[in-house]
């Protein structure tokens, strides 16, 4: 059963766009939300696509987030800067942040930029892709509302707290985009509704207790991957996220789909350590040794962090984005609701 | 059994280095390497603790490694700096290359320095500690003799690929150490020994084959930690290391428990963010809300990273270093060779 319509990604993002113009955000950025929330779709990362319309816009009428942002430099050095957000949408926030860490990077080889009081920042590759199409390594973490145990605690202290970091290469960047969790709380879901049992050792029930049933793991608690280090990666992103910028702690953020914690971005220039086409060299071998990799018993190949993304990207831009049956019903709620005129389905 | 003696701190301290000033090296990195291998087993990390001191004085005798090291700034800018080490032996280098990027992260806030062609650097907690004791943060990645298949694949590209992450706190700083690889190398011996399985997922057999057969996996190869998150983790740690800095991929490193590909070192000053006292004030919490977490089902407590150590250094410092007695046999043999006094044992 293929439960799903296409779409075009540009009558997608025209749709995007509309909706949050509606919602009252200026035109500037909710192109830029729209351009953002597409790219996820393109690249596969659906939990952070179209899907998030919605949810935003609830945001926005609860009263989580702003539709205007607000974007107040509070401290502002060579190399590093903190931003206020005042409380705005995510994305444009977000984006402007990373463009002043690329700007100040170019002069001094490496920039940081932490930001606080911001909604939903989306998917960070698109931020560590800013920093890639500048031929420069983006580092980005953010932290979020509390879902995930300390290992070997049973409270939810941390967010999922993602990290991406990209790299330039001669061809397609290597883009790591990851949750610190086990697993993503919509996979979850997923399950309780296949009435499938998920893996031991990735959650707890909300009394802290191992479990394997879905529905207990959706309300209780993720732990975090790879035992004790993944805790500590999460750990080191709720300082760098939270911390450094004066934001929120995973523990204190509402818990809402349009709600974050604090942003942080780092950004390198290759070239304040070499001559740009010696770093190609090196890392374009690098990618040649991980292609030529003998595959392990049961797997065809070693994939480079980014390349399904990169495969869905393509796919989808040639065939249309597949939006499942359950989002294309929200969609045609709030194109109803905002008197926006809804993609066409190919 | 107690198959160990204890010896103090200080007199091993006084022996190691003696030890290195007869292999070559000069009295002050003597000293420096003393008081670093001390410390790791002061820490209980005893693989990277006195038990190097033969294998270094292997390298040096086989031309792995110089006892004498070279600090050549190759490209130096306000917040980056590369330096070539000569092949001199790691930790004196990585220690001055810290100390480099303590001192450009004062004028700018954040700083990094890559070093090549250097020997093993030890103990990474030995150079974040060093940020902390400045007020600053830390964060430092190597690269090492390939060990570890990236995810889906069956042969070695990547070291063990250690990380270490420190944040200074009011109190006991918080320090993240860790390889990146399932298991370290040494407890697989462990398990050998002991006639133990080890655990599924973490090694394969030189063939590529899962296996949990220990002896099978030391000829072998390691697997990542956390799945392809922890492979990400170790191909982004790879890249920093021996790329930005133009050292040795992992892949092309000599195996031999003396050497090493490249050191990254970050650093970066809260103060450039944001008052001390505020960092302070918010770190503080943190650490109060994780030790306060309630434990999980079959836990006793929840554990910053670093406190397992930071307890095994205050036992040590008081009751003597405990060396396991096929360390303590090669111990005597050098100290035969090298005609330096044994330490005390306690």
């Amino acid at each position: 059963m293929v439960d799903y319509v296409r779409v075009l990604a540009d009558d997608l993002r025209r749709f995007t766009s509309e909706c949050f113009v509606r919602y009252g955000v200026p035109k500037v950025d909710a192109d830029l939300i729209a351009d953002h929330l597409v790219l996820a779709n393109l690249r596969g990362v659906d939990s952070h696509g179209v899907i998030r319309i919605p949810y935003y816009g609830e945001g926005i009428k609860r009263g989580y987030v702003k539709p205007t942002s607000e974007f107040r430099i509070v401290k502002d050095g060579v190399a590093v800067a903190v931003v206020d957000g005042g409380n705005g949408l995510g994305i444009p926030i977000a984006t402007r942040a990373t463009d002043l860490a690329i700007s100040k990077c170019r002069s001094v080889g490496l920039a940081a930029v932490g930001v606080r009081n911001l909604g939903h920042v989306g998917m960070l590759a698109y931020y560590t892709l800013r920093a890639v199409k500048n031929n420069l390594i983006g580092l980005a973490t953010v932290n979020a509302p509390a879902r995930v145990a300390p290992w070997g605690g049973g409270e939810a202290v941390f967010g999922t707290n993602p990290i991406s970091i990209a790299f330039p290469t001669s061809s397609k960047p290597i883009v790591i985009d990851m949750a610190t969790s086990a697993i993503a709380a919509f996979k979850i879901r997923l399950a309780a509704l296949k009435g499938e049992k998920i893996p031991e050792g990735i959650a707890l029930t909300k009394d802290g207790r191992p479990t394997t049933d879905p529905k207990e793991a959706y309300e209780g608690i993720l732990l975090p991957f790879g035992g004790y280090k993944g805790y500590a990666i999460s750990l080191a992103i709720e300082v760098l996220s939270a911390i450094l910028s004066g934001g929120t702690l995973s523990k204190y953020v509402i818990n809402h789909p349009s709600t974050q914690g604090g942003f942080f971005m780092l950004v390198i220039d290759p070239t304040a350590f070499r001559d740009y086409s010696d770093y190609l060299r090196d890392i374009d071998s690098l990618v040649r040794i991980l292609k030529n990799c003998k595959p392990a018993q049961g797997s065809n190949e070693v994939l480079l962090p980014g390349e399904p993304e990169d495969r869905n990207y393509e796919e989808r831009l040639r065939n249309g984005i597949p939006i499942d049956s359950s989002t294309w019903k929200l969609l045609t709620d709030i194109a109803k609701e905002l008197g926006v005129e809804l993609p066409k389905t190919l």
